[in-house]
């Protein structure tokens, strides 16, 4: 079989595609991630004296994904409906070429599933990593697009239509609000990922068995060798700690995952918490996108993409720029929510000490989630960098509502003017004199002016009344909080 | 229109009819929320001085739920798209009843986004307190039967099929532990819920212009008499921190909800994280659900489910005992990722500040996530602590694989003994004992007796070997780790 | 209990609060449908001489769901997990006080999940009828609008920038096109509704008894008096085709419902056929709703939402208007596909010969994807009919793009002209004019003039390949082929 | 960049691993169904002499999809949001090679969305006709089992505890109807799937101007010789029904397409009804593994999967043997609901005429829904064909019950001799012995006979009534109408 004949490269996933996430999750950093997790347990045991020290080389040698063949494991991987199964078997057979004893080393005590799911975790973190960078990137930017465009008004809609005054820099701040809220619980997450370490029941049965057993004289020197004193053992005797649970604590030290209470072979609620934390980011990317791509529609022109070499144009249609970026996040947001209930109805489906087809579902969405959060965090920064604001085309579109647009102020500070003794009588007529406005017999100024006598108001204060820069509320302190909340994270 | 024309009482999710949890969120205890906001409101503004003070008592009179009549209410909803509209109008109404003047005090500043985010806000952190105390009850109770049962024997099964032997105790120590990790996050949430307070356009334009009005002198002694005097001032002058900010805070505060960074109109998050833990909630116990549906079949008979007056029986097969709590609970954890995926489809969607169509589509689907969660809440805890547990069934099932059940010990163990100086082939003679076994040509003690020389191994560690008992690992561990790790939460 | 403490009157779900979706899918509406199916199978069995005739009357009498109280059943439905049982129990008291033997007649072969079922498939097709009708009349509408708009030039736009020319009519020909195959399909559905009638476990043995015992004499008297002469047998023997079977047929017909090869319990491939048709519904009026919230912005303008006294206005913000209509149509259409999930995700589940949970998880999710359907179908219909179009903004925005709109055409047509013997060199030179215009170098017209002689092109050639109406294909055949293949449909 | 480095070899995915349904939704194979449509269409303009004919053997020899590089186009595919802008790009310049002039033969008329989509149907069609095969082949087995079977008795399973007698035969007929219908509506849509084609904006604009054009009297040479004298002209002036939809529908001919209506590019519906008809195979598969795994768990042990050389096993516990079959077509089934909420929530979320962002994300989730399906149904027909069925054992779970069984029939045929004049009063008795039965009170067949006189009961029509074997009701002959149903079906 070529290897290719059933590959997926990315080609109908456009926002993935060639990006750091696609790649630190492709199947062969998969099975790297495998091999990390068993030689790593290699080094463990060899540090706690519980396998020939000498075993070590041979693994580290045999532990390069590029000596697999990603597709065969794939197809193999139905026998026992896992890809552990094969590479383990091949991985042993590779280790036998440098050293025949070491193969029988490797994997002592552990199950598929605890190779599975900690490689899982282990290639989410190095995923997430980036990630986050990204996310920081992006609240970065927009936290400079924020402060920048602290004055320059634009109009807030709701359901669609126009309702009142804003800034621009307040919807960037909402933005960040947003990304940064999702990057700050993305990274409490990558710092939670917990190893899987249980043995075939969770019992750690055989691991227990392996612990008590006395320990093999050779064996810490290879440990040793391989620079970790910190945590291999500086003699031949086990630690007092060489209980299973304790080595298993020393191999999630090493994979920098987190030690959990217990294996969660069957609750899988830190699967459902990371899909939950990268469906966020897909949710806040998503925000930005769909306002951007509101915003850069033809007839709003308030933003547009930046522009680069070979994006968004069209051969056939020269004139043509599309705003691609948001598109493409748009796209993985759309994504989202189905990931996250397959991850959901994993969870909800468990049953006995490992699952019957539920576990199996999870892999290829969590994947799925981290490649479609990186590739839409890669393309929020590169848009939130480059954003292009056109304040003009803002005051523009503010003038089609014109003053009107705070007609809310006048309710509020006109109306009472107009109760004559009535309370509650000057709403209606405000009303009235918007409608006659609507209905183009006159600007709501004029209208007001006619009906208002100066005394009570004076042309001034109904010009300031009437003046859209005026009634932006607490857009400028609401920048400041945001901005000045989420400062110290973004720029980590 | 008769209101019963349109209404759902339940009937179509037994799971969580009649629970506290279907009450707090029933439309009327919705209304009540709305209610409640606004109320809150107009005390806050009386207490700075920025409405007068007598308005207060009117519109306590009028906030009373059973006052509406909400089948005209969800009607009315149509016409803006959401129930506070109509809601309003009828408050002030009610109201004017009672004192004329106090109609225009309500809702000042405010718009019906602020209510109703709030207020969902509001129902939901009522929910979640009992929600938190059934889960507690639960991990309580399935903390004593992990200890209860630290020494049954019980054989634990991946992929359907028997693995090892395991514990009922850590059975039960696994499932305390997904439900407290749930509960303990939902917990986390339900303190972090926050308000929403951003008037018409995110801005808290009109909020600013109130907050910046001179002061109304006789606005705060119905604040002072509602007993609230550490929020309210103690005199008629605005606080130094009555800007729209500080009135938010103390709007905040006084519901119970917490201060947000900034209004997050179109940033859902806030919602997406509440949807989460829900569902957390529900794929915990839906794992509980699923084993004991599984435990409690006639073929295995491990566990049953506490006996109740009228549940579970058929009086057309009056043989039949249904274990209906699980099929309850599962029912509902089969529900939650759709409701997840509305939500987080929702967050994905949201556009402009305020959404067309997007905003609207949460409510339903978090009032869903509320009372499935509840109602499975509210069995488990029932079932938890009923759950009848049989350990000679348990000696019986694992019986059908009888010493088998421990091969992975005697591949381990005994095979080396077999290898015959060749490393490694003394595990192809015990899978050919094991087969020898399976085809029922002896069992695997005989076997491996006639096998091993004496010498090697004595009968007695034979017999110590082939003891499943022996060979459960940190089963009394796990339980330790899971049951101290979640103590105090569960009692607390 | 006040029944009202736990129900929804639909104040969550504004789209389709008050809509006959919301009364025909009511609890009482779906007792009702439960009591029809036990009513018409006494009838069947009457009419068979299995039961009395005389049974039939007080059954009848006993018959109305404005007998029962659905908040109590709803929560007495937890005890054996669905409605059915608590609501027999009541039947048959109700029965009794009309005739006491005739409560035994209730029922007979039957089990909870024939009744339920079948009322559900009642039900929906009770309710499906008014979506049908609905959606016909919106499929009117907008053919209308299609031909009305035949020649209403318009700008096409893709990935949201103006691409080419197009007519407003098409526009409405491809809502027809989407609206009416989700409307031909759900009407196929609804005709396929089938009945369910397995017995307790799918074998219908009690029923085969109970045909095979020796007839009632005294049975057919009430069944030949309440009309149905064609179904009710008219002698005291059993028809010959009075087996379990047929018995069953004769059920299906009465309710309207189909009669399926075999009972369903758990294949609910009738299930998941229903909702996908109901979530094509929700898609495809939700595909009109985003074009119509986009169209209706204020900077666009080009449709505007039919207006109706008290739907839309803000009171705080006198001149806004909202496109409710629209936004209620897109909030249902974002909720489909988490319901579609849970059925989809209940019907994988599906175990044994009742499964165990995931039968129960159908029953909410449906009523809410007919409510959905319901609501968002009548307000399409009132939109498609109100619809109000301004070709005078169409133009406008045109105008923005102004020539470039055409420059697809220009590209294939001008550009020969210009490649200098070198072919594919005048795409080049298209482009960069192209450019030139975009940089206000000049109109796109007058670049070309400038490049292309007279004599190869004249004033009047150039003009009309600048004519953005001389630029729509297949537009106005594209109608006709739409509003051609869906007349005879949509006015059935 | 290496193409591996990014790659899906199908790791995480091995239910569809390795398959032929796999093989054909490859980025290979995309990438070929592409240049197959591009190859098509230049054909069909041959041959209506609107290209060059000697364009055509260029093109085709440029048509391969081997000679493209997949990882680049994906990468690239993100500087306009599809991959067929590189990959066009791509082609024409390997047709240059071959001739020249070729390149600009290509494409014309065409679109992006044009070719994505139709390639889109064109892959589903050749790897749906694998999947119906499968199915076909699944049912016919099925159909065996359930001839086979029609007499050996097992007990019903309703909410997880026994309920009835019934059939292994008809249990196996149940999965056969699920499988069928799932396959017959499959097969049905594969039938429907429509060509897409509507040029840049849906109105066809420029190939209405191409078909307009005079004809090349050179074009029709190569159409001619390749073959197709059906559907190319046999001479150089176009045909009558050259115009611009008489062309696509040539197209939609030669490529085994539907041709639509109209353009559908908004308009998802094809696209859904092909995502729900991959689900509902999925779901129908899943019912059939959801019993398998129950029914082989060793408790149980009513069934056994095929055994087959490197399945199932476990090197570390030798005595292991896991459904892996089952476990993997579970997997895809529980994977099906997300994939189609993804897909219905983007046909829910079109607007305008080519969707931003929505279009994007069904390429990814159809692929997956095609691959899963594919891999469900070769499981599925391997599974049917090879279950090995215990009907020893089922006696043995019946048994567990034993005469309780039949309690239903004791109830209706039993208590009424029990009634002592007072109708109804027998049925509790009979619950009464029922019960002291199931207290190991004695058998139900004793005390039946200590409570009712043999000469209302004869000891041998007891025996009868308590007889499962004769309690099956109509089991035969729904075996009989499910397998006549789907007989032709399953063997064309």
């Amino acid at each position: 079989m070529n290897p290719a004949d059933h590959a997926d490269f990315g080609l109908l996933s456009p926002v993935s595609a060639g990006t750091a996430a696609s790649r630190l999750t492709s199947d062969y950093q998969f099975i790297q991630a495998m091999l990390d997790v068993e030689l790593e347990w290699t080094r463990v045991l060899a540090g706690a004296g519980r396998v020939p020290a000498d075993a070590v080389p041979a693994v580290e040698q045999a532990s390069r994904a590029d000596l697999y063949d990603a597709a065969g494991l794939a197809e193999r991987a139905q026998g026992g409906g896992n890809p552990v199964i094969p590479l383990l078997a091949d991985l042993r057979a590779e280790t036998k070429k440098h050293n025949p004893a070491a193969a029988s080393a490797i994997h002592q005590g552990a199950t598929s599933q605890d190779i599975l799911d900690s490689a899982m975790m282990l290639m989410a973190r190095r995923t997430l990593a980036g990630i986050v960078t990204d996310l920081k990137s992006a609240a970065a930017a927009l936290a400079r697009q924020a402060e920048e465009h602290r004055g320059t008004i634009t109009v807030a809609r709701t359901l669609t239509q126009h309702s009142l005054p804003s800034t621009f820099g307040l919807k960037a701040a909402n933005w960040l609000s947003g990304v940064a809220q999702a990057g700050v619980r993305l990274e409490q997450v990558a710092g939670e990922l917990p190893l899987q370490w249980g043995g075939a029941a969770g019992t750690m049965a055989a691991l227990t068995e392996l612990a008590n057993r006395p320990a093999n004289p050779a064996a810490t020197t290879a440990a040793e060798s391989e620079g970790s004193a910190g945590t291999a053992a500086g003699s031949a005797a086990p630690n007092n700690d060489g209980g299973a649970l304790a080595l298993a604590a020393r191999l999630a030290e090493r994979l920098g995952l987190a030690d959990p209470v217990a294996p969660w072979q069957t609750n899988r609620l830190p699967v459902t918490a990371l899909a939950a934390a990268l469906a966020d980011v897909l949710a806040a990317a998503g925000k930005v996108a769909n306002d951007v791509l509101l915003l850069s529609r033809p007839e709003l022109g308030e933003v547009s993409e930046p522009a680069a070499e070979g994006r968004g144009g069209s051969s056939a249609m020269p004139q043509k720029q599309n705003p691609v970026l948001s598109v493409l996040i748009r796209s993985a947001a759309l994504a989202g929510p189905g990931h996250l209930a397959q991850i959901q109805a994993a969870a909800a489906g468990a049953i006995d000490e490992r699952p019957d087809g539920s576990w199996h579902v999870e892999w290829q969405a969590l994947r799925q989630l981290l490649r479609l959060a990186g590739g839409a965090a890669a393309k929020l920064a590169e848009l939130a960098e480059g954003l292009v604001v056109q304040p003009e085309s803002m005051r523009r579109n503010l003038a089609i509502t014109g003053e009107l647009v705070v007609s809310e102020r006048i309710m509020a500070t006109v109306a009472p003017l107009l109760d004559g003794g009535s309370p509650g009588a000057g709403k209606s007529k405000v009303q009235s004199l918007v409608n006659q406005s609507l209905a183009n017999q006159g600007t709501l100024a004029q209208l007001l002016r006619d009906a208002v006598p100066t005394d009570e108001l004076s042309d001034a204060a109904l010009a300031e009344l009437l003046d859209p820069a005026g009634y932006i509320g607490q857009s400028s302190e609401l920048i400041d909080r945001i901005t000045s909340h989420y400062a110290e994270w973004s720029h980590s």
